[in-house]
């Protein structure tokens, strides 16, 4: 990864990690249902942030290096691995 | 949120933050994107089980009690939040 | 459905179709798959909102009217069918 | 798009046309709502399906040729449009 990707990350996995301790916390005190939901949900849109910021940085190094590079076998396993990661997000 | 459903929670929260811990560490260690990425989707499938299960007891719990309660209000008020949740999803 | 609601979800489906079928004329006619993506996807969402306006319908009619009912086995019914909802929407 | 590509996207959209006219009598009959809801569904799950087709066949022949071409400049523009699909997915 980048750098400055892989710093940005991991300060927002940091951050994750006390957000997941708070909800946490919240299940233990029995906060209200609807009030948990929301927050885990922030949570999880947090992580798909920190997987764009990852991708971001996959697109910029490994996959334009593949790209330039000579071997059509490392272009091709690139392409078919980026097409898995759309594949399982099941929603393109 | 019912006993059960509240240890199942907890249990599953606390293999998260370990679960979130080791996708930091691959972050810091310079692991391959693809790979940290399908880490970091992982969390966020079981973040979404944990508020299955919590939507699940806030069904048998909270909703009903509401549906049998007499005050109108209240049952309005429980069905315009579980609308909130299903629009915020933004995948019925 | 309330007849408001079907209304309004009748013009939308009949907007859609004829979107489909802008969709599948692109195909035809070998748009950039870009551009035939962008628009499926108009479609999909167009399509989740449509269920947003039907689930909230839904919600103001048949679920209120078991909840104010005294069949406590309708109440759980629809409450286990909402449930369904969401799990199957996969991104509670 | 690859030939046996756009025939395969063409069948299926032939027969969306016909599903989504199908859950359009639903509503005029007034069928009951969660069973359209699930019929959208359906159609929503098919036309991310055909998405999955586009995409799979743009990376065998766009991204490719992209990537085997000589300008830099087309390469970035490939991968800042790939990476625009993902971000607009909301589910990387």
């Amino acid at each position: 990864m980048k750098p400055v990707a892989k710093k940005e990350c991991l300060k927002r996995m940091n951050y994750l990690k006390g957000h997941l301790s708070g909800v946490k916390k919240m299940i233990e005190n029995d906060a209200y249902c609807i009030d948990i939901i929301k927050q885990n949900r922030a949570v999880i849109n947090a992580l798909h942030k920190v997987n764009e910021l990852i991708l971001g940085s996959h697109f910029d190094t490994c996959v334009i290096g593949a790209a330039f590079g000579k071997s059509r076998k490392k272009q091709k396993d690139m392409m078919r691995e980026l097409m898995g990661i759309y594949k399982t997000s099941n929603n393109i």
